[in-house]
Parts: structure tokens; sequence; C-alpha cells
């Protein structure tokens, strides 16, 4: 199972936590934004380019799926008066899952190009949107046809649950579902493997797909160090709960032993190793901007149900998540106080060589 | 209102009458691949470019959305394996209206791309899909970025309802509701203007988007011949099965008269007319092909109300669509043996000139 998805699934029919988790990507873009745009006006001011061909990809269907294209347009709209330069053309891909609502982000563009006319002006020149559908752990375009990419809160998503050999070794991680205290070494091994491969891998394919000088904004959720001891606050209480369920004989023991969340978060040396070792890319900047604290155990409980729900149904049938939830927000309330125990988000700013 | 896509709209959820049209669309393509391939092959062997970007426009969401793609894949297979030649990549758009449903488009697409791999062996490139939401009554694509449009079965829809001053003719055509042979001249001539503006506005639009040399196949009804007592089967016995309903006091008179089909089917010389006003493309064939024959007035009245149901809705209301359609059946079966009276099919092929 690909769980690429798995953050964009919620803001379905009838979800009513969408709210919650499109405000949290609506602040990740906002942060981002300063660094989108150095790169987006580097690359524009080497070039000048006739025309901007640019990806998103893990976008989404919420109502954020065109704001880093609306930041974009904004900030070469404003090199371009200050230089007294024509407007370029822009075409934005924005890519998710094939299960993704792409209806949705299409029903809403007549909204976004008036809105864009009215605000840039009867001179604004051309932008286009186009949707692709398919898995970024895959080739979505043509050889050396996008100058820039950008993804947000997607590529801590694994590729699959996990591959032989890596499927192995996690079946030694029973009682947890994520890395915690008692995973033995070879979990933890299994986990980073499996992310560098994910990783690199994305890092070939995007490099096949961007021109020499484009560039690449990436978002994800990461680690301070890659102590093993360093715990995520939203995982272990969610193991915890799950495992009281299993003890009240709500649930079965294997079932929990066999879910592992296809979910890895990097620390910066991982990162930087994998980068390096592709090579197709000079990193520019790596940043690490503010832990995404949760104000409260009620919050927590609803942005990690939005995040992991449809996962959660698939593996355990939707009958246990009232229950479950409601044990995750008493359990994880005395994680919140432990700072350490937030997770950081990393932004990568790169730089496609040649 | 917009009815580019009321051919499309056909298909939704709880439709029964989807697979009929959809077969007749089949149909129309196979008949118009030989003028593709011929097409798509000129083009590729004057310069064999390494990736073949193109649009199909007004593409619904039906089973046949990826099928011409297909078609243009394997005529290319064959002349490069002929030429021992490796094959470019392609990126095909996949255009219609924001309504449109593109989730069934990609969700279809995961085994669209597995079975190109199956039949064209692993050695087979990169086929990439996108899709793109809105009007081809504006632009769409990036100045000069296409090599190859096609479009089946929508450009005989209009812009809109009707424009000033085309709006205050059509008035004039009250019970009827298309052109039909109590028509006043001046109606003729309103929707004539209204084609001509529509069908110019996207000759100039696509001359923008397709690179020079590029070429452009499009299909849509017309008729042979300009004399407007030449009148089309579909139409006028729905116009007869509505004024019956005005007599028995099921529809106002004046629901009916200001119904006017958003739907135009030039003659041969309309057309050529209208190409050579605008100069960018030269026509390289006009093709007739055999008309929709329907097999009984079953069939017609199920295709047309399928073509129509969403339109006839939106303006009288969903109550008396069953009513209407079985006056319909018994009206269209004496037009069905006037063989004069079934619209032609007509092919375009084109080359952007410059």
């Amino acid at each position: 199972m690909e769980v690429q998805n798995i953050l964009h699934m919620i803001g379905g029919e009838g979800d009513t936590s969408y709210a919650n988790n499109s405000t949290i990507q609506r602040t990740a873009i906002n942060k981002v934004r300063p660094i989108v745009e150095e790169a987006i006006l580097d690359l524009y001011c080497i070039s000048f380019p006739k025309k901007l061909i640019m990806a998103d990809l893990g976008c989404s269907s919420g109502p954020n799926a065109p704001l880093v294209l609306s930041n974009i347009i904004d900030a070469i709209s404003m090199k371009c008066r200050e230089l007294n330069h024509p407007l370029p053309e822009f075409q934005m891909f924005l890519n998710d899952l094939p299960g993704n609502d792409f209806n949705t982000i299409f029903r809403s563009l007549p909204g976004f190009y008036e809105k864009l006319k009215e605000e840039k002006g009867v001179d604004f020149g051309l932008c286009f949107v186009a949707g692709v559908a398919g898995s970024f752990y895959g080739r979505l375009f043509p050889t050396r046809s996008l100058h820039f990419v950008h993804s947000s809160y997607s590529l801590h998503w694994l590729s699959q649950t996990f591959q032989v050999p890596q499927r192995l070794q996690i079946t030694l991680n029973g009682g947890s579902i994520y890395l915690a205290k008692t995973s033995p070494l070879s979990v933890f091994k299994a986990y980073l493997a499996q992310f560098q491969n994910d990783f690199s891998l994305f890092l070939k394919l995007r490099s096949e797909e961007i021109v020499g000088g484009g560039r690449m904004v990436l978002t994800l959720i990461g680690k301070i160090s890659s102590d093993p001891s360093n715990i995520e606050c939203c995982w272990e209480p969610l193991a915890q709960a799950l495992n009281d369920m299993v003890i009240q004989g709500v649930i079965e023991q294997e079932r929990v032993d066999s879910f592992n969340l296809p979910y890895y978060a990097p620390s910066i040396h991982e990162l930087k190793d994998i980068i390096e070792t592709d090579g197709s890319f000079s990193l520019d900047r790596l940043e690490i901007i503010e832990p995404g604290y949760f104000k409260s155990a009620q919050e927590a409980a609803k942005i990690v149900r939005a995040i992991t729900e449809s996962m959660l149904a698939g593996h355990f049938g939707e009958a246990i998540l009232d229950d479950l939830f409601q044990r995750y927000e008493v359990v994880v309330a005395e994680y919140l106080s432990n700072e350490k125990a937030n997770p950081i988000r990393l932004v990568l700013s790169m730089t496609r060589k040649g």
C-alpha cells in the first residue's frame, strides 16, 4: 500500500477534521515562502525564461493546492515590475496519487484565475494549472521539462509499507507502530534503509525531470538528532493506546504487531548523506523551522486522527477509531509537555547541477 | 451557461445511458484513426522530436479518454521500429470543463500505463498524462507548447447560450429549439454568426499554443449543404415533442420559446471560410465520414436524452424528462427513414503554418 496520500485523503466527504490539517499545511507553506521566493527569483534572474514550468508534488486537494503558485506569481510579478520586464507564462502541475480528489482542485480553478486577474490587473499574462496523478516515487514528467519543483509535507511518507528485506526486519517491531525506545536496532536500520531507498529514488527521478540550473524546495518532518532515544510525540502514544486496547481484548495482539507506519522522519545528517551520494543536486540551504507544537491534547488527537484515519481503518477496521482516539487524547497529554519529543520540520533548497 | 460539457456529463453516477454514447464516440475515434495517424506520423518524421506534447480537447471522462493517445503510441512505435529509432516521450493533456469528472480518468490511468507496458514490452519509454480543466474557448496551454491537438465531438457546441447581438435575434425562434424550417432567416444568421465567432476564437487560441508545423485533427458534426431546409433529424422531433407538451398544458409556451440549443452543425463551406479568414492553419484534409445513423427510434431517444439531459433538466426541470422522451421516441421514428436528415461528421486535418 502506498501512503503518500494519507495526508490527502482527509478532506473527503463527511470528513470534519480537514480544516485542522489544512491550517497546519498553510502555516508550513507560509513559513517556507521566503525560501521558495529566493529559489524561484534566483532561477528566474539567471536566464529570464519566457515560461516557468513548475510542479507541486503531493499537492492534496485542499484550498492550499494553488497557494504556492500564487506566492510564486507574486514574487515574480514584483521582480518584473522592478526590472520593467514582461511577465513570463506560468505552468504549474499539481501532483498527487490517483486516489486524490482532483475534481475539487479543478472546480476551484475558475475562482483562482478570476482572483489572479483581479489582483494582478488585466495586464497579467498567462497562468496554466494542470493535474498529474501518480506516485512521485515514479517518473511523472518528460525529461528536462521542469524549472521548479516544490513538495510540502509529503516526503516523510515512504513509498510502500515495506520492501524486502526491510519487511522481514520490521516484524521484530511487535507492539510498536513506529520507531520506539523498545524497537531493536535492526528495526531502526530497516526504517532508515527504506527511507534511503525512497529518497534516493526521488532525487534520481527529479534529476531526470528538472532542467540544469532548475530548483527544488522540499519541506518534510525530520528529527533533531539520529539518537534512537529521541522519540516523536505523535506515534508512541498511539502505540500505547492500541496496546491498551489489546490488553482489554478490543483488538488482537497480532493486528498491532503487524502494523508499522510507512513514515520516517530523517535527521539532517541522513538527508545530507543521501543528497551527496546521489550527486545531481547541490544543497543551497537546509533550514529547521519551528516544530508544529500541538496546542492541546484534543488538537493533537484531531490532527493525528485526520492524518492516519484511512490507514488505521484499512488495517484495524473503522469501528475502533472513536475508542482509539479517545484513549489517544488521554495518553498524548503527558508527551506534549516534553519539548524534545516534538518533531521538527526541515526545508531543503536545492539546485540541479549541470 | 457553457455547454461544451453536456456530452460529458453523461456517465455520471446513476446514469444508465452512458454506454451508448461511449460506443458512438469510440466508433468515431476509430473511423478518424487513419487521419490522426497520418497527421502524427507526418509531424514526427519531419524533425523526430524527443518529446511529443499533445492535447485532447473535450476528452470527457469515459473509457475513451486515453484511446487516442493509445492509437498515437501504436503508430509512432511501429514507425520507430521500422526506422530502428528510439521512441520519443509522450505527454498528453486531457482537457474538459472544470465540471468534468477527472477523478475517474485519473483512477483509470494506473491500469492504462500497466497495459501499455504489457503490450509494448519493458523497453517502452515514457508516457505522461495530465489533466487540464477549462473551456477550449480560452487559452489552456503555454505559447507554442503543443505538437498535436485532437478534438472529437465537441466543437459543434457553442461557447455559451448566446451572445449579444445573437441573443436578441434568437428570441425570434419561438417554438423551435434549433434551426428549423420555420425559423426566420435572422435566426439562421445568428446561429452562424455565433459559430463563426466561436470557431475563429478556437483557431486563434490554438494557433498561439501549437508550434509551427504542429498538427490538429478535429471531428465535429456538420451538414451536407448550407441549405436551411436541410434539417437534422435529432432536434426537430425534440421541438415537436416539447410543443405537444405545451398544447397539453404540461409545460409553458414561454419555456419552449426561450430554449435554444447552443449547438451548430456547420457546412464544409462555412468551415473553410473561417479557416481561411483566420489564416494560421493550412487545411490538409477535410473528410466526411458516414453519418451516425440511429438503429431504432428507441436508440435515438436514449442517445439524444443522454446528450441533452442535463441541459433540458436545467431549463425545464427534471420532472418532464421521462414523459418528453417517451413522446420523442414516437415522433423521431418518421424522421429516421429520411436519410437526408441524418447529420454528417466532418474531420478536419490541419497544419499550423510558420
